[in-house]
């Protein structure tokens, strides 16, 4: 396994590799990776000639108040987790390398990035966009992985590769929890014992959702409060958005029917959680 | 030579070339072609073994009170153009292959997209940034071909192939001029003879601002002022800018000294026009 810290060499392995007829799978992440990066890794492994995975935490995505400088960082131990699921190479470049001084160009995938998470992160999927697109830029991926857990995310980058005409597969797969139901993020490991324990209702109360649209609840609003009032109770906790939209357009449903999202965002002490469902419902 | 309307045909005549090691030329363009366009379409063909022309007049560029309508189309005396010049491939997708129901990622260079043109068109470089990263995409060319006629566009692509990562050079040709002077256009067609000599001012005055910076003037606003007395002396022209900035950075300059670029753009009639001469001065 190859540890490549410059778009030049990384530009040139993936040529090489292409030049082959080898097949390249792009795991795009921002390290401190968990049991749902691995998920993806294994299946670009199984599905590819060339795996990368790539970590770069990517200041573009953060906003002046976030926590870019806290997000974990941790190269040692993720290079022993790619080297262990047969990653060939991790690119990890720094921020001056991705970003030079002057860089002005970015991508934005508009009507899909204010919603949800982007109104309370308005530069996020900004950041996002661009640093995907570079990365597919600089790798040639024939397939990149990304996890269910972010997505809008997901959407968003279906949609700027779709836009773009970008030739990448983009493969979302399902979020990994824990055996308690939460979902896996980097960002847990800034959660104390207590606020790990309450960010179950996460999950709980995503549950509890699907069983009452299976019920037949039709109304958006009725799911959404039942949503809320489960949270709540978590004295720590405090929603930033429940919302139940369109699985493709992100635009809030006025009735359920069909396959829906519902996406949450909720800080737990100075933690802010997302996760997600999306629920079938019989209703037409 | 071919004529391909469809996305999925020319990605797959490109990628065919590239796997059998050929190299593409992109010469991207709206069509109606004029010597400026062929200069770029005989470079091209010297350095390439494949030669891809495009021909898109792209909506997205225009602003809604702008010439997108009457822009001048004629893909048969195109196409004759083109095959006398050997081009392989011209690429001429309509609007909507280009921009599906729903389209909505956008590229944009910040700092250099606003200045200039920019300011009387606001959307335009956006327009531009998108569509080229869309054709790089698709048509994955090696190095495509841009004339220095629009100088603004063609640094704004600089930019933003630096920055996005393509794998692309860029290459910048020499505005090719009538014999009066008066550059290059698609859109001259639409001059009357009056406002067709009268335009040729642009490149007298353009000239005559070379000649004040030989003479050791230094001062930008004497520059602009000398060009503006000069336009202005055609009563039918009305001046949109004249600028002296970076020839990299687009800011204006406090002092003329190393290389500058003079840019300006007039309205003849009905008829916008823009000219420019990048100035080498001995000042220092």
């Amino acid at each position: 396994m190859k540890i490549i810290h410059t778009i030049k060499s990384m530009f040139a392995a993936a040529k090489k590799a292409k030049a082959k007829g080898r097949t390249i799978g792009l795991v795009p992440t921002m390290g401190a990776l968990h049991e749902g990066h691995l998920s993806l890794i294994r299946r670009a492994r199984r599905e590819n000639d060339l795996v990368v995975v790539s970590i770069f935490v990517n200041p573009a995505q953060f906003g002046p108040c976030e926590d870019f400088k806290k997000y974990p960082r941790n190269l040692k131990l993720d290079a022993e987790l790619c080297k262990k699921e047969a990653v060939d190479i991790i690119f990890n470049p720094d921020a001056k390398e991705i970003y030079p001084e002057g860089y002005r160009t970015y991508v934005t995938v508009e009507g899909l990035s204010d919603c949800l998470c982007g109104k309370s992160r308005p530069a996020h999927f900004k950041g996002v966009a661009t640093i995907v697109t570079k990365l597919f830029n600089i790798v040639n991926p024939d397939a990149a992985y990304f996890g269910q857990k972010d997505a809008q995310q997901a959407i968003i980058i279906k949609k700027l590769v779709s836009d773009l005409n970008l030739p990448v597969k983009i493969k979302t797969l399902p979020i990994v929890r824990e055996k308690d139901g939460l979902a896996m993020s980097s960002r847990n490991v800034h959660l104390n014992e207590k606020e790990k324990k309450d960010a179950v209702i996460l999950f709980e109360s995503l549950k509890y959702a699907r069983d009452l649209i299976k019920d037949g609840i039709t109304d958006p609003g009725r799911v959404i409060g039942e949503i809320r009032r489960l949270v709540n109770k978590k004295d720590k906790a405090k929603i930033d958005y429940v919302s139940v939209v369109g699985p493709h357009d992100l635009i809030p449903v006025d009735k359920i029917k069909g396959n829906c999202l519902i996406a949450l965002a909720v800080w737990f002490g100075r933690t802010r959680l997302i996760d997600n469902m999306i629920i079938k419902s019989r209703n037409s």
